[in-house]
């Protein structure tokens, strides 16, 4: 929320704070300049000030859309500045120092977003030599921070997202439901079915409800379902009697919000083995789920489900960070423009994120056992309500049977 | 090329390239690990070396099949870093030591790539206070420098993107041949057809051929035609005998590469003010791809053709850097893992980019007259060949007639 932005400048003593984008669109720039399709601009925010966005003249109807005051870059003099610049980073030092000063920004100036670094520490240490203070962090980004919580808006369109992918579920329900078994291998409408086809009707199915498949989709089977971020082979016909992996991670088109979840199906006949890891995923899925609350820690919950499958035998990473059986990753991720936000549920000291009214997260607990082709995970994406309960925005079953 | 980078690296003094890959994969990275399918890593190159992967043990398959040599953050002490760090900029720049000290890095050590900058800003400080010398350049990215000459398997991925992007240009032309045309709107299959319905043709079309539509595909038409970066009103109908500018710029989803293509279509009678500015675009379009050659600047190429449009009494932005009107952009770009690269053909004096062999880039000179709704540009990605002279990667017809 853009009032959190202002108490973290506040608390930090910066007077500004300037969010380029040059090129490479990130999900800072997109936040604050409420998704501007330009290829370059400069977003600058004073406290308890609507952002200003400035661009260039090409994308000045681009650039009013977004609703913000908007300027060009040509009002501070940039021709003739980048005209008799010395170089890159002294040329846009001047023109933010000419925004700051002609804006009426005072104390230092903080940058964020995911920009050139070669550009930026020189920008930077030009900006010092103008006098100008610059807000060195530790690491900490503010506007990361300021984006955890989201707003009703914000919350209606991750919601939507949701609605299409599960459309997109739906649909490679529907062909492993229709295909048959032959052997070791199933078939569709009379040959092989790959995990290519399925990744194929996915990539379709995503783009034909307006989103985008920003990262290419986990579609795996038996020893790479195993491995949590293994992609799968996409020419390997797929079994039955094996778990598969189907994790989906969608941005809206529109809006730029991500949507992520998880599903393990199985074809035919389940192995008893499967069966019970994917009960002792779903139990660990229902008690982080069900315990959630807002004002605990988001660590907290990685604790639980390490203490419930450490119970059940399973080794974890919390005891052996070294394992690759078990439970090898953290309970979750906040989701937004970015498909990894705030909070994090990682165990690490630094951590202290708490669950917030507001957030947006996923629960996703998985067993990974890659030496005996096995690996479950079962993922939704939540919202924490303002009675600091979460609440799902998937419907579909959790169940092995697809 | 790679060894290009190699000579940029020593002539810099610069020992040790790091570049950073934290969530959002930028190009650089891509580049340097050739495409590695992670979320998080540190790419290492020291001169004459081959780059060196540090990656996380989730996604250890990812990072070896780059065939790059890999190591895991592990083994060089993150956990125990990070545990103890006094902050995420410590615990980055003593990783990032450890790991220098192990490869046997020497020198100044620069990092590139759009990385968070309040992290790096953070670990530039804190690896000067270890004692190492970190590269400080006015702006120059010596990976974006390397990247502008292509090895060939890059021209080859490129090429095939461009015979994948004109098989999208022509699903466009099929409907707007099968158009017809009823007053002042043209229908399709017995309904108004929008820019809206052949944005979600292309949109599909991208996906279907194993493309992604990174940035939404330019679609517009009339006085949308005439602002270069418009992306149009999707829910505008079409319309007979006013210019329909498509500008398509898809990736390829397995090699990341992109291509770049502009054609202006009309359907039904063209006017005769659209039919002579088309013709004096594709004048200029010609003019510039017969006498591009290897070893001139690219800007001499901007020059050709502004001298070309003032010849004809069009208003540019090098007579008249405040016009909306005219010629009001650059010439081209080169094109590779981002969509705009070197060389680069503006005439700021900063730029002395030449046109050498394996460059791939565009030549799209366009005239824009918003205020008479009539805009016009034609626009080819070329390769650079080894005799000097310039290779188009479409194959399509220029024309106004779809």
């Amino acid at each position: 929320m853009l009032k959190d932005l202002d108490h973290l400048m506040s608390a930090r003593g910066i007077g500004a704070v300037i969010v380029p984008m040059h090129e490479q669109l990130h999900a800072s720039f997109r936040w604050l300049t409420r998704g501007a399709k330009v290829t370059r601009g400069y977003a600058i925010k004073l406290v308890d000030r609507e952002p200003l966005l400035v661009s260039y003249p090409m994308e000045r109807e681009e650039a009013s859309a977004t609703g913000l005051e908007t300027r060009l870059a040509s009002e501070f003099g940039s021709e003739q500045i980048f005209r008799d610049a010395p170089s890159p980073a002294a040329g846009y030092a001047q023109l933010y120092d000419a925004i700051l000063s002609d804006v009426g920004a005072e104390g230092s100036v903080a940058f964020f977003g995911n920009v050139p670094f070669q550009l930026y520490h020189g920008v930077a240490h030009e900006l010092e030599a103008r006098g100008r203070v610059v807000h060195r962090s530790n690491g900490e980004d503010l506007i990361q921070l300021a984006r955890k919580r989201k707003d009703r808006w914000e919350i209606d369109a991750i919601r939507s997202v949701g609605e299409r992918t599960e459309l997109v579920v739906d649909r490679v329900r529907e062909v492993l439901r229709a295909a048959t078994i032959d052997g070791d291998r199933l078939l569709y409408e009379g040959r092989a079915l790959t995990l290519g086809d399925l990744k194929q009707l996915v990539s379709s199915e995503i783009t034909r409800n307006g989103m985008i498949e920003d990262h290419d989709t986990i579609l795996s089977q038996g020893r790479d379902a195993g491995i949590p971020h293994s992609r799968g082979d996409a020419s390997a016909i797929v079994r039955p009697s094996v778990p598969i992996v189907l994790d989906i991670f969608p941005l809206d088109r529109a809006s730029g919000y991500f949507f992520d979840e998880t599903r393990t199906f199985c074809v035919g006949p389940i192995p008893d083995e499967l069966r019970t890891i994917h009960s002792h995923v779903l139990e660990a899925f229902e008690r982080a789920r069900d315990a959630m609350r807002a004002g605990n820690r988001a660590s907290l919950y990685q604790e639980l489900v390490c203490d419930l499958f450490e119970h059940r035998g399973y080794e974890t990473t919390r005891r052996n960070p070294a394992t690759l059986s078990g439970y090898v990753h953290s309970l979750g991720h906040g989701v937004g423009l970015e498909i990894h936000e705030k909070p994090s549920f990682s165990l690490s000291p630094a951590n202290s994120d708490l669950i917030e009214p507001g957030d947006v997260l996923t629960i996703e607990p998985g067993l990974y056992f890659p030496e005996r082709e096995l690996g479950v995970r079962i993922e939704e994406t939540f919202v924490v309500r303002d009675d600091g309960t979460v609440e799902s925005l998937c419907r579909s079953s959790c169940a092995l049977e697809p």
